[in-house]
């Protein structure tokens, strides 16, 4: 049973989905660890990790105008609010979806369906670099 | 250590909730695994896994209710709507619940509470055959 | 590789968020794991484990009263209210956020980012004891 870890920096540009299936199936070929598991972790709280439909680009931008209505910015009763408007939102959007998730690894390859994609889902406007933990456990 | 992965079908009705516990723990029957984690991983993203209240019924059907008025179909800036109104919903209720469920084995047993069990949540209208993995680590 | 399952005991004092990032590292340091992952898994349907932003109470605060205008008490679809008016809305934030953690360990920490800490959610307005495992996985 091996364990390793590595590490992923993701560029960002605004709010929105940044696809990183194909750099988490990287760090597991190189690991040459064939079965086990993989856990993607995002070291920040105002962006998240989650699985999400990855052949119609309509779909991610449906999931983050919801987003945008679901926790409006500027809302009157946000007290956190240094870092401006989009502040507050960012962490309850990480809250409302998730920090860190966990496939299943078969063969060298994730288990992901066929319409599945990994996604740092960025919750700021500015750009960013997020630094993403890949934890690979098997043998 | 010992890493064992074993799928399990489940048939969908439509939306709502239908328990897994007892499917998930046979895998860790079958596996010999005494003492570890079991992973819960569903390979799409039109439904989840969700650990809930499993006693009362009345429970289940609040939660689908609050789904239903919390992501409505046919919402009118929904593009994403190739497979009709319950399309684009079914993948932000699945984002915003989970993909994967981590549960600790001890002694043989999936360590849920009392009022724990594990569901698939289905989001769509019409009946569906789910593929879920069974990740079973520990020795 | 070792395996170690461990209890905490969080005492909560009604809705909000309670960090439990020492006591859970505390558990690591006592394990002896210098390298792998730690899975942190409450074993109750009304409150949660979320890794949110630990520095500003504020931030706290805001997703507090974030939470209780999306879920609100007696909601009058609501037909599971055994325990009353924050019965049925602890279950769904409950399945807004998430019942496990799962966090890299690296050198003996865990990999946490700067601003995130590991808190417990409680949904309930009484106080309550609840139960915590921390399974750590590593060598």
């Amino acid at each position: 049973m091996h364990i390793r870890h590595d590490q992923l920096e993701v560029r960002t540009h605004g709010k929105g989905l940044c696809e990183i299936t194909d750099d988490v199936q990287s760090k597991i070929d190189k690991s040459g660890v064939r079965n086990g598991i993989v856990a993607i972790f995002v070291r920040h709280t105002s962006c998240s990790i989650v699985i999400m439909e990855n052949a119609d680009p309509t779909a991610r931008r449906d999931l983050e105008e919801f987003f945008d209505r679901l926790v409006p910015e500027d809302a009157d009763y946000f007290t956190h609010d240094a870092e401006g408007g989009d502040d507050m939102p960012s962490h309850i959007r990480m809250v409302l979806t998730r920090t860190s998730e966990t496939v299943p690894i078969v063969d060298g390859k994730m288990q992901l369906g066929t319409w599945q994609g990994v996604f740092l889902f960025e919750h700021r406007r500015a750009s960013h670099r997020r630094n993403v933990l890949i934890t690979i456990m098997g043998e």
